[in-house]
This record gives structure tokens, C-alpha cells and sequence, in this order.
């Protein structure tokens, strides 16, 4: 590993290497929110690092890294972006570059930092883009001879979701209560979801706002998105069951969703473009494009038990997506649907081919016929009060790697 | 009518009579925007009304009008609400209070000024409460026997919906592209949408937030509720039919949602409260509530080919709902979803009883198979090019009347 190719110490293992440079909000005793860049165990201070004049020359408005969110920042159009990421480069990689000489004030260790949300998000969607889980899901409801819809393979299926309940990785949620039919019954009963599980995800958002009436072609989508997240979309199944015929999944899902508080730059992650899946039938023009416009994310989630130890319970990887995330926007944009910054696109649980790739409990126990053994010598068909749940990805190649950091969450039990 | 119970000259017919007294903001040639309230065929400039000095003793932050939304006012709390709804109307109805004075810095002619967007809209929801409106759609697409699904009369179903795209009225917007399955095709085509229609729908605008993990109940929504607007809820049948299974509709209605620009405050619509639709089965604990819960708003909509003159093609009352607003907002929040100021919630199209009181074009028609006939000679099935669809509603009784306005929306050709 070539990682340390800074003046500053950066662990062997670490996810935030000089080649990552991710953007999140944090906040410490000192000060308020404000923009960081995570480098190693520590975060540059983008306010602090403004005001002692490192930027000077980029232009950057007064007062952009503390307005509690990424959203002004990342307004100002990848120009910008570049300049500030070719300059923390420098910063970074030659110590006689001026950072050095003012670290105490500008470099925060992360430890004593709190990370929130990066955007204020406008709009979420939600995708369901892995053909592996979808035809899970199918051949569980449906039976094998119709997993997939008529229109799965045509169309990067998706739907609208809930913005307010996306939380960053730390914060606890309480387990959901609702609606739910038991097994044999006519009518529906109201408690605590007994299904609650996990969804392993990913997503991007979006850098640059469209018009009402515009549409994104899929060759272009790349200039509007800055980057990407890990997203764990939390799922209560058994509420989700009952409601979602036939508008959708809605209270089985609106909860809580979790995201990783670093947004890797999209141009951290070119290098890790592959080949995306073969697509048959053709999809229609509009959602063709040539090239690797998938990316190599190496995806792992563990769970554990409240006072126990993390267990590895899935690997999986974002290249497994049928669909791209440049096929997810030219979709949700050829009708005219406006994009704002902000905005955030999640992937759908990400499951591969194999039974140690799938992205759900609700897919790794089979709906609870396999349950997952512990190493404290319990079991898991779905989630129990107190566990957590991790999420983590990296990037690996030629000696160089970059990674997301984590999402990890507790659950309380149901709230009084 | 003793709407001109104010020394302001206002008309008979108005839907701004002194007992409404409804926010938006609006600009003019002189100033950007800012917040105002609609009375007659004029506007109280609020940012200048307490300029004047109008508004001293009510604690009003300074700028809080001229935020270019409603939001920072909504969040002051309904103590704000009711102190500056008194004054106002006071101030309309005494001319010694101060507000003739300085009438002419204060008073803006509606006919100046250009409506905007009255909140900054964080998430918006869909309901689905007209039994008429689900009934008629279910017989369409699945047979008179299996017309509503058995969730429907447990739970207020709903689904998440697109924010970016709502637009105030007078915005007009281009006719959708997208993929649709042509009848007896295994494969599908993209092109414009063929069934674009209307939703005659109403919303209402959360005035209070609650944190992630609160519930509120049935009977304290009321007090999360700001006040309401009119709500076209644009369909295209096509591209919906295709896309919607599993996930419910996301392109066929993301492209836009149109509202009246005037939020009625609840506080105005509090004497036309009545009866609800009686409920059977009897709902779940968290859903029952007693008393008027309904409200009772007159609705119309009127269809205008290009150069041609409205007809109204459907009457309809916000009465009909099976499901209250309450229902719809205790829902939402049982599992804990927090809600946020300028939240918006929509009802769902709003079907009556009788053919001529259906909410949308699919029922009018009855899928095309009644064209609707217009004074000009020609008839629709859905909607052409350059149609204008207005919505109005209204409510009357004792002598006094409240109105919002309407929503009037042009149709474009689809963009290049």
C-alpha cells in the first residue's frame, strides 16, 4: 500500500487516504458545524483552513464551510471541486505547502469530532436495482416462474422515499410500530414490527440541479452527481407487507434510514470503474451506454449483539447492480422530474449471486427458514432490540485504496 | 353575504373575505419576495406592514418576511399565528387601527403581484382516501369484486411523492415522456405520454415539526396543521400503468404537482368542519377519533381548450374523504417518521358519489370510453396539448365565505 504518500500519518488500513480527500459536516466542543475533508484519523478543517488563507486563490465565498450543510459548496460546480481537490492534494502530499505550518489549528482528530448529516437533502429515491434481490424477493412472494415483474428488466424500477428520517451513522432509532396482518388472519393487528431487517445499499448525490423539464441523458449523468454514501434502508417487513399493494412500500420503511457521514468524490472513485452486467433484453436508447459505468465497492455488513462482537454476516459489491446509477438518473429524469443538490439516489439492497452476498436478513435466513448462528451462541431470523448493525466499504487496487468509513446503528426497543 | 365587513372595498364574490385571511408569498416589480395575505382583490404586504410599525408588540423576529417562504413564520407556533391573525383583523376591519394610514405602502394589488411557492416543501406524501376514487379505479383495473384492497378501509394508505416538482399555480409544464407498454405488447415504447390527466386533490402544510421516533396522535394533529391549499396531482395513466408494480407511481406523477399559491390557516376553515364518511370496520385505536372531523370545501374543476373558455367538467367536496386529515397525519407518524414545517400532504383524488363529482379524467371518461364533450365542438378523453385545467374551492355558509383561489395550470407539448 502506497497510502502514506503524506507528510502526515496515515494508518496502513485507513479508508481515508491522500487518495480519497471525502467532504462531511462535523461539529466539535470548540465549534459548530462545519465542511471537513478526512484525511487518515484526522479532518481538515475547511473553515478553519479558509481563514488561515490556503485557499485564497480558488475564490470561495466567505462563510461556505459553516453553513451546516455541503449544499453551498457544492453548488459551485465541479470547477470548484477540482480546485479544492487538487489543492488538499498539495496540502496534503508537501509539507513545505502551508499546511503544516498552521496543523494545530486546521487538522481536528476525528475522535473528537461528531459527524452529521453532509447535505440537507431534498429529495430521496429510492432504486431496486439489483436483479439478484429482486428475484429473491420474487421467488419468496411470487414463486420462481415470476419472480421478476414484466417491466424489471426494461425500466430501473424505483420510488419516492422519505427525506426527513435519513440519519447519520451514530445515531440510534427506535424499533417501529404499526400496522401488520398476522399469518391466517382477516384483519390487522397494531404492535411492535417483529420483522424489523436491514438493507444493504448504497447512494449517490447529486451535484449539479436541473429545470423543471429538463432531463439528464445518460452520457451526461456523471457531471451531476458528486458523490456517493454507504445507506442502510432499514426495512420492517411485516409492516411493509401489509401496507405496500398498491402504492408502495411507505411507514414500512420511512422510519429510518442510515447513511455514512463521508462523501467519497466521484473522482476518487474513477479508478475503480468496471464492466457493468450484461443487460438482455436491450433497454431502450435513452438508458444505453458503452464503457464501465459500474464501480468495484467491495460491501461488507456485521451485526452485533448488544455487549458482543461485530459478526460478518454478508460481502457483497456495488458492481453486482443490473442497473447503473447513470441509467438510475436518466430515468428519473427523462420525464422532466427536476433534480436539486442535495438530492439523494439509493441503490436498493445490493445482493450477488451467492448466499453470503445477499444484501437482507430477509434474504440471508430464506424469511427467517435459516437463521443466522452467532458467536454468542444465538441466533438472528431478523433484528433484535439493542443489536447493531455496520456497514462498511473500500475500494482496492495497484496498492491504493479508498473507503467509505462505516455506517453502524443501534436499535432501541419500541418507544413508549 | 357580510363579506365587506371591513373598510376595505371587497367583492361580493371573493374567496379573500376578512374570516379567510390566507398567507402566500408573492413578488412585484418593486421588491423580490416576501410574505403577504390575501384580502379581496388585494395583498397586506406583511415585511412592509411591520415596517410600519403595524406588527411591534407581537414579537415578530426581524426579516421573518422576507425569508422568500413561509417557513420561518410557521415555525413561531400557532400563539404567532392567532396574535397576527387578530391583528389583522383588526387592522382590516377598524380603519382607525392603523392600516388605512399607511395604506399605500402597505396594500399591493394582487393583480401586481406574481405568486411563488408559499413554503419551502421538505417532504411531500400522496394519500389515497376517497373510497369513491379507489373504487373506481380498482373496478377499472381489477374487476368490481376486488375493487378496493383489503388494507384500504384498515389503513389510510399513502406513499411518498416528489417535492421538486410541485409548482404554484400559473407555471405551466410540458406534456411527459416516458416508457409504456402499448395494449398486446411484450415489449415496451418510450414517446410522450398519450393519457395525461388531472387528480383533483386538496393538501395541508405541517406547521409544527416532531423529532424522529414521536407519534403524533389523532387527536393533537390538529395542532401540527398549518392550514391548506388546492392540488393537481398530474398523471400520466400510460407511463404509470407500466412502472407502478411493485413500488406504486413514480414517473407517471413526478414531472409535477401544481397548488394554490394561498395557504388557507385551518384556524379559518375551523367553522365548515362536519361529519365524516362513518367508518366500517371500525379502525384501529390509533385511528378513531370523534366529532367533526371532515371538512366541508366545495370543488371544482374547469377544463379550457386554447382559446376557448372553461367548463366545468367536476364538482366534488373535500367532505368525501374517507380517511380525515388527522387519520392521514396520526398514521404517518405511528411509526415514528418525524415530520418538519412546509411538510405537504395531499389527499389523494377527490371522488363523490355521483358521476359528475369524480376527481380525474381516468373516472370522467371512464378510461376514454365517455369522452367528455366541449362547447367548442371537440371532446377529450385526457388531456391535449395547450389545455388549461383550473381548480377552484371554496366554502359558504351563514352568510360568510372562504375561499382558496385557484390552481390554473397550462399544458405544454412535450421539449425537445
Amino acid at each position: 500500500m502506497s497510502n502514506s504518500n503524506s507528510w502526515l500519518e496515515i494508518p496502513q488500513s485507513s479508508d481515508f487516504t491522500i487518495y480519497n480527500l471525502p467532504y462531511g459536516i462535523f461539529s466539535t466542543n470548540q465549534n459548530g458545524k462545519r465542511a471537513g475533508v478526512a484525511i487518515g484519523n484526522q479532518i481538515v478543517d475547511l473553515a478553519a483552513a479558509q481563514a488561515a488563507g490556503l485557499f485564497n486563490d480558488l475564490n470561495l465565498p466567505a462563510g461556505v464551510f459553516e453553513t451546516g450543510q455541503l449544499n453551498d459548496f457544492i453548488s459551485l460546480g465541479n470547477g470548484t471541486w477540482s480546485a479544492l481537490r487538487a489543492r488538499l492534494t498539495t496540502l496534503l502530499s508537501d509539507e513545505n505547502a502551508g499546511l503544516k505550518a498552521v496543523a494545530d489549528s486546521v487538522l481536528v482528530n476525528q475522535a473528537d469530532a461528531t459527524m452529521h448529516l453532509p447535505v440537507q437533502i431534498g429529495d430521496y429515491t429510492d432504486f431496486y436495482s439489483s436483479m439478484e434481490h429482486a428475484t429473491n424477493v420474487g421467488i419468496m412472494f411470487r414463486g420462481k416462474d415470476n419472480a421478476l415483474m414484466p417491466n424489471w428488466k426494461h425500466i430501473p424500477v424505483g420510488y419516492h422515499g422519505r427525506s426527513s428520517s435519513i440519519i447519520p451513522s451514530g445515531t440510534p432509532f427506535h424499533r417501529p410500530k404499526g400496522q401488520m396482518l398476522p399469518a391466517g388472519a382477516e384483519t390487522p393487528v397494531f404492535g411492535p414490527s417483529k420483522l424489523l431487517d436491514i438493507e444493504l445499499e448504497m447512494g449517490f448525490i447529486v451535484g449539479k440541479s436541473t429545470e423543471l423539464g429538463d432531463t439528464v441523458s445518460v452520457d451526461n449523468a456523471k457531471d451531476h452527481i458528486f458523490g456517493m454514501v454507504l445507506f442502510n434502508d432499514w426495512s420492517a417487513r411485516d409492516i411493509q407487507k401489509w401496507e405496500y399493494v398498491p402504492l408502495g412500500p411507505f411507514l414500512g420503511k420511512n422510519f429510518a434510514s442510515s447513511i455514512s457521514p463521508w462523501i467519497v468524490p466521484m473522482q476518487a472513485l474513477e479508478p475503480y470503474r468496471v464492466a457493468s452486467p450484461k443487460q438482455d433484453p436491450q433497454v431502450l436508447p435513452y438508458l444505453q451506454h458503452e464503457g464501465n459505468n459500474s464501480y468495484d465497492i467491495h460491501l461488507e455488513v456485521y451485526l452485533r449483539p448488544d455487549g458482543g462482537e461485530d459478526q460478518l454476516i454478508s460481502k457483497s459489491n456495488h458492481k453486482y447492480l443490473y442497473w447503473t446509477i447513470f441509467q438510475q438518473l436518466a430515468h428519473h429524469t427523462v420525464n422532466g422530474c427536476n433534480i436539486n443538490v442535495g438530492d439523494m439516489y439509493a441503490s436498493g439492497t445490493i445482493s450477488g449471486p451467492t448466499k453470503d452476498s445477499f444484501g437482507s436478513l430477509l434474504e440471508l435466513t430464506w424469511r427467517g427458514e435459516n437463521p443466522i448462528q452467532l458467536k454468542d451462541g444465538s441466533e438472528r431470523k431478523f433484528l433484535q432490540d439493542f443489536d447493531w448493525i455496520t456497514i462498511k466499504g473500500y475500494c482496492q487496487k495497484d496498492g491504493q485504496r479508498i473507503g467509505f468509513g462505516e455506517v453502524t446503528t443501534q436499535i432501541l426497543p419500541v418507544k413508549d
